[in-house]
């Protein structure tokens, strides 16, 4: 089970490793940040990608940082946006007959390393509970990285006829990888929040069916809440999910450093957890089965990928379906001006946006200005500000400006609904436009291992045609893991371009077999 | 924080303590129940109550046992009412515009002592991480029993001045408690679901009023959705939250073995925890002030609790407000009779009752015997079976059964969702009915030791006037240690029967102060 944390590069094992201490002297006070926001950022995006994130996520009021170092605080500015798209995605798999239910956290060892090749992809970074207050436990319990040996002991006991079949239940939970690379936010973290499906079919035939029909879910979130352009495709032998069949994945670019990201997984396990856990059924004629299994999950990294994707230098930017607020309503009173006027057409500014179910709210703190409650709200991402002000009053209008393009309108009271709404339409599909001509920018398409070089020393995303080799693949990780750093297949997309008879793989100067995309990933 | 987990009886540490180790062997097969359900269940309420429930449970398919003991598999007909109770409560308490955020699940150990006696409270049940892969961690790492600790450093962060104020978080996730005592699914596990509220206030009386404000809604949770009377009342000292200012809860009853149990709690924390984490703010005067704090919650307890009340010896009892399908369809075709128009009848009722915002579900499979599906969905608790054979679609009716009585009534197709709707409100007010019947006849008002001993004797909920001292109430628990089994103080209600002048304590012979419910309990 992997949601873009499945599988990870080992290189960088040092990180921020020394820091795994726990600080014990209630380290909230370690990291002192910038407590008022709209203040500004120091770090710009352009300039310094790593800081100007670790800056706008808590600036931002997204993630505080915690006293343990690879954990967060997920503050509500986060969750909101992690809630918005569950209730998106528990609809969609409740109307494909996927129930909820909740397995345990811990893990036995025994059922931990069942399946081989799954626990080897896992093991060094389970954490263990071997102490319950002064007392030793008799044996060690892991933390689930992922519940595929937590749950399949159990439909190897529900299951036993084919009427049993199809099982698809899903969970909402907490993961724990207790990893030391490079802890960053939302995109690698020590705990993370996700769902996780786990189903099983009684053919191959449907379980390569659900796989594709939760990929597009995936899609539909990166695509039309996250306004993030994505990349169906495979992944490699390489890069598979641990202990399955084949992986297939959405794959985002960060233009800004050059790296690809999982975006989310979805398995199909084949049979290989079937046989270890014995998950048998007796078909239609009486003959004894195998089931055919899927997991996929998608996690709290979304959100980052979002940060990373929309982002300017005056902090967050919020496509309008996944923002708590989609528009802030601003008094801007002068000196003489009818303050209670302004202030009341404010409040019926919201309720009017409210009841047509757009969610807004009104900013009506007295102790801060107009001006910096504008670099507030900019800074947390809100896509529309609307500014009342003695003028606007005046003329039955409001001042709209969009946080994504800062374009101002003056919007007349009577067309206030129709052209807001209108205008959070335009925001979403305008962020979801520019991040897919960056996107589309930054690709290359290269036949060489000089071509393939060259485009990733400037950081692109790299389409090349590849014989399909696991050894080629650990190769070019080998040659690529000097000063340029390591490259990696990203997927095989599904959309192929055409891949004429003769073509060479660009690595192994063998046939090539298909287009991939390459590149440095998180 | 309690949610009813909040402080637990030391007296039973022997329990299920020493099946603790994990069973390596994926323990799956460990206790093989009965995989069918609606089969009917080899143990009587009545007579082997503890030994019923653990069959109910199971066989009505909400709890799989798990091979560590303590821990427990929340299957999807559990997990559906979990989510009902959700929704309901998430939606009150964003209008009391508190929001959702997310903690980690770890914590350092220097922060978890902080306060000396919430530390005591939870010490002895601390699951401890020490490893990760196969490397010691330079300092172990607690997991949240609850969240007071992990939070309150941050709270001192984010609080700065008054308009800071109120800050209310909410956050639901999974708490760990590694303890030894008669592990029971739902009531007493070791990892469990749950909703954990942190509030800070500028002043008392706010937070005294969101106390009660909560356990209002806990209060509607059991008597409007789970159909259970409950007691709202506050703790004794000797059984409030450890570190807190003072505990209320809402307390339930069960007759079968005459044990109290605490529903959910909300607490005042006053300003314990904000002196030890430094939670200060600036009031309007520039004047430094300290917060007030309240932290609530509630578990799936609610749903043992449900199983307990309302379970009967053909299995669950689903309060129609809390069940995923209020209404389950079966066709009942007889030889010769037109099965297709009965089929036909039967999806007919499911839609109609669908589009009427009324669950429902037809059970369609052919490999089971109309009388075999009675008993499975009586097993499982659904309120209304409706039944329609040749003579039900001769007459344009339905036939219908209700659970909770057996009663059983025609309704012509054209009354369908009238009627319907209307037995399931009566299904639910009889639950509630019948369950405070039997509470209220439980009760018994005593006024001395020997009343009180014959009382829980006779497992009894005691109502008794009380000193109020703590060192009375630990006399209490010593002299029923034996045979009777320790009793304590449950609450005292907050609706006080008149108490006369020169009331005298039954256990101590001081004068009483209030009237408080005593009894054995969870």
């Amino acid at each position: 089970m992997a949601s873009g944390e499945g599988k990870k590069s080992k290189a960088n094992a040092s990180g921020e490793g020394k820091k795994s201490k726990a600080n014990a002297s209630g380290g909230a006070k370690k990291k002192e940040v910038k407590r008022e926001t709209g203040l500004g950022l120091t770090n710009s995006k352009d300039e310094n990608f790593g800081e100007w994130y670790s800056e706008v996520v808590v600036n931002a009021e997204l993630i505080e940082y915690y006293d343990i170092s690879g954990c967060y605080i997920l503050r509500p500015w986060a969750m909101s946006i992690w809630e918005i798209m569950q209730v998106f995605f528990d609809a969609e798999i409740k109307k494909m007959n996927i129930q909820n239910c909740y397995f345990p956290l811990f893990v036995s060892p025994g059922v931990l390393q069942k399946e081989k090749d799954h626990v080897e992809g896992f093991a060094p970074e389970v954490a263990w509970v071997t102490k319950s207050g002064e007392s030793e436990l008799e044996v060690p319990i892991a933390i689930r990285p992922t519940s595929e040996t937590v749950m399949y002991p159990y439909y190897s006991k529900w299951i036993r006829g084919h009427r049993d079949l199809p099982l698809k239940l899903n969970q909402w939970c907490n993961v724990v990888r207790w990893e030391f690379s490079n802890p960053t936010p939302f995109i690698r973290s020590r705990e993370f929040l996700w769902q996780e499906g786990h189903t099983a079919f009684a053919t191959k035939a449907e379980a390569d069916a659900e796989v594709l029909d939760i990929l597009e879910l995936y899609r539909r979130i990166y695509e039309e809440f996250l306004a993030i352009p994505v990349v169906k495709g495979r992944k490699s032998e390489h890069e598979k999910f641990a202990g399955g069949l084949y992986t297939t994945s959405v794959e985002a670019f960060i233009p800004n450093n050059g790296r690809g990201i999982q975006g989310a997984t979805s398995h199909c396990l084949g049979q290989n957890f079937a046989k270890m856990f014995e998950i048998n059924f007796e078909n239609e004629k009486g003959e004894k089965g195998m089931v055919w299994q899927n997991s996929w999950a998608y996690s709290t990294r979304t959100i980052g990928v979002m940060v990373m994707v929309h982002g300017d230098d005056k902090g967050l930017v919020l496509p309008p379906k996944v923002a708590s607020y989609q528009v802030i309503v601003i008094p801007v009173p002068y000196k003489d001006a009818d303050t209670k006027g302004i202030f009341d057409a404010c409040a019926a500014t919201v309720d009017t946006l409210s009841k047509a179910g757009i969610r807004a709210k009104a900013d009506f703190r007295d102790n801060y200005s107009p001006g910096w409650k504008y670099s507030h709200w900019e800074m947390k991402g809100v896509p529309l500000r609307i500014e009342i002000g003695p003028k606007d009053l005046a003329n039955s209008q409001v001042r709209a400006v969009r946080r994504d393009n800062s374009a101002k309108i003056d919007i007349p009271s009577a067309k206030l609904v129709e052209q807001v709404q209108e205008m959070l339409d335009n925001i979403q599909q305008n962020l979801f436009d520019i991040a897919k001509q960056k996107r589309d920018a930054s690709v290359e398409t290269v036949r060489t291992w000089d071509e393939f070089v060259g485009a990733l020393s400037q950081r692109k995303l790299i389409l090349a045609p590849w014989c399909d080799e696991e050894e080629v693949e650990k190769d070019v990780k080998a040659r690529t893991k000097g000063e340029i750093g390591a490259a990696k297949s990203l997927c095989s997309p599904f959309d192929q371009p055409e891949l004429p008879e003769g073509t060479i793989c660009f690595a192994s100067g063998k046939p090539a077999k298909k287009w991939t995309y390459w590149g440095r990933s998180y």
